[in-house]
């Protein structure tokens, strides 16, 4: 049988998503060594997006093959037990025996949150971006509003695979929330470090070091050298994964309680 | 010159506010080794509130004698320079020579966060009690509503110094923020580990295992074999210290945003 599961995990200390070789913790290796307990066997997971290392989730998607016959939320629960505090599994049920969660995935959707204020907050560093100098967020939302529509991304980041760098944006905007600045993203896809690239790249547009036109001279150049510096993987988190039939989501809800 | 100074910091990695023997990280320790370096020799430190080994701050006050030429601000950023990524200095002011955080404070508030749902949330872990059994709202601050007032509260913890246990709660209340259950209480002082006693038996009470009735009585018996469970350290925090002509407050940030 096939299932579907949304994830949540802390990747502070995870070298990503994606399993690596023998030695380097990843979110992957752990949700299959959970599983791998309940299978008495090795099960293979594969992830909606290939969050990089330090990024976080509330929305992942993983899929698998298992043979189980006490019911999806009995499988949530044994799953749960075997997985380490910083990963949870939030839902779970059957899927279609085709379902693909990279190939069926229709829009990914990350947050970014940068703690814009002059002193350093303990209790908010680990899922935020500390950024001292003021931000505009005016002018973040000139240079955001640039992205939305079909473009080619070059400048933003490299293909995980292939050499195609178009990717399409439904939506791109900053909003103020409390001491944070929050960058909501929606696309089909993102190149590899996009998201923390574009961040990393408009924070220099709103603390003025760089112009709105000279953003929009960097995105229109698809050129990897033309972006400013990227942004720090710990403020980034995947917050959900849409397909046809199945929008599962989990409002960010670090920060916010509504 | 006497200065003051509010700190915020993540008690995760440490063994509480006050200074252990050699080996046991606490707060007062790193602050006290971070002003050290400005002052080049030793600096001591008192706080507000003795927090427990895994209690968080946004707003302790703390309090020293140093000399110091360059001004408030600049020392805030030196001593800050100082600090690990898990402690920081949100405030600071000189202080007239006679101020002491202890004794000078009128009230203590603490926040403690419940996450209650089915399903734990490892991007909320951290400062906050994942309780799964559903707890009810009315039942907790009926419980909550009869620890306002005078109380010898000798059932919910142990005085810091001296026999007294009478404190006086100025404010006891619990609301809903989202997934969580927030409990706010303010008094003059608490005793060692009451606000983590008072939880842990509330939420006996919020999830019918103890009627409001039995709280009432175990809270008039004055007796610590009364009292429920603890509740866990890391869904604790001091969020504000009030003095008579100074009071400051850090509102509760890590899950609010307004």
């Amino acid at each position: 049988m096939r299932y579907r599961a949304l994830v949540e995990y802390d990747g502070t200390a995870y070298y990503g998503f994606q399993r690596q070789r023998a030695g380097q913790k990843t979110i992957q290796g752990e949700l299959e060594r959970g599983l791998a307990v309940l299978a008495k066997g090795p099960v293979t997971i594969v992830g909606a997006g290939r969050t990089d290392s330090g990024v976080h989730a509330s929305g992942q998607t993983v899929s698998f093959k298992l043979d189980w016959s006490h019911g999806p939320d009995a499988l949530a629960r044994a799953w749960n037990a075997n997985l380490p505090a910083d990963i949870a599994v939030r839902a779970l049920s059957s899927a279609p025996a085709e379902f693909h969660p990279r190939f069926d995935a229709l829009r990914r959707t990350y947050k970014y949150y940068v703690y814009n204020q002059t002193t350093r907050s303990p209790l908010r560093r680990r899922y935020s971006w500390h950024v001292r100098q003021p931000l505009d967020l005016d002018r973040l939302n000139a240079a955001a509003a640039l992205l939305i529509g079909r473009h080619d991304f070059a400048t933003f980041g490299q293909p995980p695979q292939g050499k195609r760098t178009v990717r399409e944006v439904y939506e791109a905007a900053w909003t103020e929330e409390g001491p944070f600045l929050v960058f909501l993203v929606e696309a089909n896809a993102f190149l590899y470090r996009m998201v923390r690239s574009l961040v990393g790249t408009m924070k220099q547009v709103g603390e003025g070091a760089w112009s709105v036109a000279q953003f929009e001279t960097a995105l229109a150049a698809a050129d990897r050298q033309r972006a400013g510096k990227t942004a720090p993987a710990h403020g980034l988190t995947l917050v959900s994964v849409t397909y046809k039939e199945w929008r599962v989501e989990d409002e960010d809800i670090r920060h916010q309680t509504s």
